[in-house]
């Protein structure tokens, strides 16, 4: 299927990525090797304007944040946030703050709000016990976040991934779906830290398995296409198959998640009309398993990207995770 | 049914609840009125010991914490910890710097750390904005925890609760089932922040409604019975059942949550052992009904309680809630 | 809340209800006791214009069939039809053979089609291993079904089936929810199969209890609203909600399901057009909650309804379930 | 991994399968091209002894009966039936009359009995308006059903599917996973009816693709290893990690469901204790994602198999599906 301009999550009209990388050697035996990604769903006020959204767990060792109100009101009203284990808390702190700025009347006049975090172990690089990332570094990766390219591999919540032995992160990967009355667009961001090395499909290399704990993946689906959240859940469960292409067993302690969200049209928080009305592709839509396709597609390339742009990385106790040598070949 | 000795969750042996409570008039338009609840579930170290566990979710309009990893692995091993609304993210710092001080290993040596943080939201009285939680709090509430009675109503978590138009907060119950080999105790803890005045059943008495967004509740649901994860979700629907008896009409905007766990049993973290052995109840048991129905009458009864304990309240803007003025006459 | 005009599920426009009752002593020792209800959700053809539906399942303890379709999709696309327990197949069968014979390009020129079956264990009464329903009854029930006042109690599924000690069966209530600009019904049919005698909320009276093992519930909610999938699963956890009001423990044996459909729009089967555009509800409108009440209050009296109504049975081996002997005075 | 004695799933003791082929033309138009098969979960009495089992839906598109009452309760104490879509409902009336049988005291003095039977849509080849399968195809699988190698491809509920554009039906596999004090089997069956031609990832080969609706497949996954139901739903979605590695984008109309069983230990109907106690494998056991490895694995192959093993067809109104003309090179 046909890629979009720079093949990644950002291609879907809207959406920005933003980045904080945190790396410092405090001596022989700690180091911070960690960081925080953000993903903005679209270009507006995300409280105001929710965009439909689904999830689907693949195997729930994991500590992802806000998945409930999600699932119940089948929407999204905060930035994707993404990070270490150990640092939902400083990201929801954060990412509540920046929202509470934005949004005077949240807490106050208005209701609630609901925030999402998902996050991967990242301790066999990162000293994640130091707990290094601090509510301001959640605010900045919001601010920081543009739409068009943006750094992938070793950086933000990637930066002390691992994914099949190798050194992971940030990946991203983007379809488009056309025909004559329509163009729509899917675009995957994945955190990978997961995988044994002998697991991966691609490569005719093998590096030595590092002795360390099952790692997680965090997939993000966004698409401008109109689908409602039950049928973002459908797309959730797509990204998943993507996955288990890449070679995984889906190990007991990986956390794999997968959160996928529509900014194809949004439900405004307040209106003083009693209904919502919004043209949502019929399930039967022969468009429908083209989208499934793009999902599948961006998401196994989107774990491939994470590897590929992923640097040589040094951390805690001098450990050193080696750039995966191997070429994506199709 | 019978009760327990103290009826409340603490009947359960080894289960301990500590409470911090914040509450200060800062100007006329802010005040803290909020807090921390802490329910251990048991008395030895809940990461090395972890208890089968379960949650439903009856309205998911909520962010509680950490229940991902407890429908896959059916255990939890943290601290169930109850706060506002906005305050999940200090307390999930808290309760991972206090896990993390007392376990060396996790983040380290082991895998990391999963906490389950419930939450209601109490924006009519608290400054809820303004964040006052501070991870600390969440420690000192570990480590107040005790065992036996302890103290309801407007206190810790509950401190800026509303139930039934009037104030809630903490309330809590427990049954006893027995029979000639064998005894058991169900306890809850219901941290009540739901309903409209003129839903509830037990009154004669209808306070006027507060405008204000609906809220939410969080039921904890402790048994000494060996049940496993799946019973356990089994109980936590029951408890659902015992919370509709009260009267509520689960609000669009109320996060109805139940968290169920045993400690009749443990999963160590780890074991030389490829194998664990459990003695479990058999479904079909004649105790489970009894178990069910305990669960059913300990979460009304803990209902009222969170009621009957609660006094009348001042917050923000000099916000009055009144102390519900009936009597429990069952 | 105001009560439709009859107070009973047709009340909700386009709905009908069929029974087909089966009795008939044998000999000593069976008796057929048992029959079909058939429910359809509108007045048009049920596959060509589907219905959005959702389920929520209380506990499993059930042999419903057709619900993973319904959860997939969103629709009902067949009567939804109730029977005992051992007559799903041969009702499956008889819808399945109705339906073919009305749409002749199903399984043919277009895809397959997916029944809703509920049933309830009438064994105490009815020689279920006879098996005593067949295919034709189905047929039967579905044509008989008419729009407005039905016979409820003891008739159709509901012949043999016994509620909280006493006799049981078909039972229903409504409920109008109105503003200036709208006015929406809610209707409940409750197939009435569980309890024991001194669970009941209602009444001074106790029967001894039966010896016999946990039966079940089917609860079907009807709607004019316009709901959708994910707000029509909010509907029938509420019914839940609504069937704990009267007492219920939910026994390990009991299989209490709930199905809700809203015939307020419908999804066409083949349509020359990409997209489905409807107007749905905002879940925050003022009127949800009210829809909510109304579900909770049907379903509460539906059950009540179907005791009322159900008349002294004499089943196999003789074996006599009495008339509720009480009055509904709320 | 290591393959089991016959590479299928009756290398699991106890497993039998059993099929019953329904193949006629009965003129230009109407070819019957269907049939039933029966997975037997051990060698004894499946309802007196219940098997821990769990269900995982990847796409909802199908009517499999009876995984309610398995989500529940995690066992099954049935046969597992495969058919066609439309023959659901006879084969759960014959299955139920062979268990009736074997057990005269269900439905009469204990309770009731789940059935689970899945389905594929085979109505491009098969004339499945007609029905042709009737009850006692159901009691004949199942009676037929032996231990050891059987038919695979187009035979028994297989004789009519599709699978990537050619001809498919029932495949198996196997896995041995074994270490120095252990030796666990894993095996699984495939019912294959989805997928397009471009669609596999195995093959040079492209053929055609058929027009016709979207397919369906089913897969048993069982095993001797002593694992409880929350850790066979995990099963069950590696299965579904396998199935997407053979190349399919898990369509809108495909009805993809797994079943996972163990016949490692029982649960049995009655029981003068009030406690089961089963050592059951620790989810952090090195086994345990060996076992994952052989879940995916096994599936994935068993996929092949089926296409492998299966012979160009001709179905109703003279149509062919092809041979898949292709090897399995590795």
């Amino acid at each position: 299927m046909k890629r979009g301009k720079w093949n990644v999550i950002t291609d879907v009209e809207g959406v920005k990525v933003g980045h904080v990388t945190l790396y410092e050697k405090l001596n022989e035996d700690d180091t911070i090797c960690t960081g925080v990604t953000a993903i903005l769903p679209h270009s507006g006020n995300w409280f105001k304007e929710k965009v439909p959204a689904a999830s689907f767990v693949l195997n729930g060792f994991g500590k992802t944040a806000g998945l409930i109100q999600v699932d119940e009101l089948g929407v999204i009203e905060s930035p994707i946030m993404l990070t270490n284990t150990f640092s939902v808390g400083a990201v929801l702190e954060g990412t509540m703050g920046y929202m509470l700025h934005e949004n005077p009347e949240i807490g106050d006049q208005t209701s609630s709000l609901n925030i999402v975090v998902g996050e991967c172990n990242d301790s066999y690089l990162n000293s994640m016990r130091l707990m290094a990332v601090r509510p301001e570094h959640a605010e900045q990766a919001i601010v920081k976040a543009e739409s068009g390219v943006f750094e992938m591999g070793a950086v933000g919540a990637g930066k002390g991934m691992i994914c099949y032995g190798v050194k992971g992160g940030i990946g991203s990967s983007s379809r488009i779906v056309e025909g004559e009355n329509y163009q729509y667009t899917v675009g995957v961001l994945t955190l990978t830290n997961f995988g044994r090395a002998h697991e991966i499909k691609i490569a005719d290399w093998a590096p030595d398995d590092l002795e360390k704990p099952d790692g997680s993946v965090i997939i993000v689906v966004a698409t401008d296409a109109p689908v409602n959240e039950r049928q973002l859940k459908r797309f959730a469960k797509r990204a998943a198959i993507g996955l288990g292409r890449t070679g995984t067993h889906v190990h007991n302690g990986s956390g794999d998640i997968i959160i996928a969200f529509s900014n194809g049209y949004m439900i405004p928080h307040e209106s003083t009309e009693m209904y919502t009305e919004n043209a949502i592709l019929r399930d039967d839509s022969a468009v429908m398993n083209d989208l499934f396709q793009a999902v599948i597609e961006a998401t196994e390339e989107a774990v491939y990207q994470s590897v590929l742009h992923a640097e040589t990385t040094i951390g805690r106790k001098g450990r050193v995770v080696e750039k995966g040598n191997f070429k994506l070949n199709k």
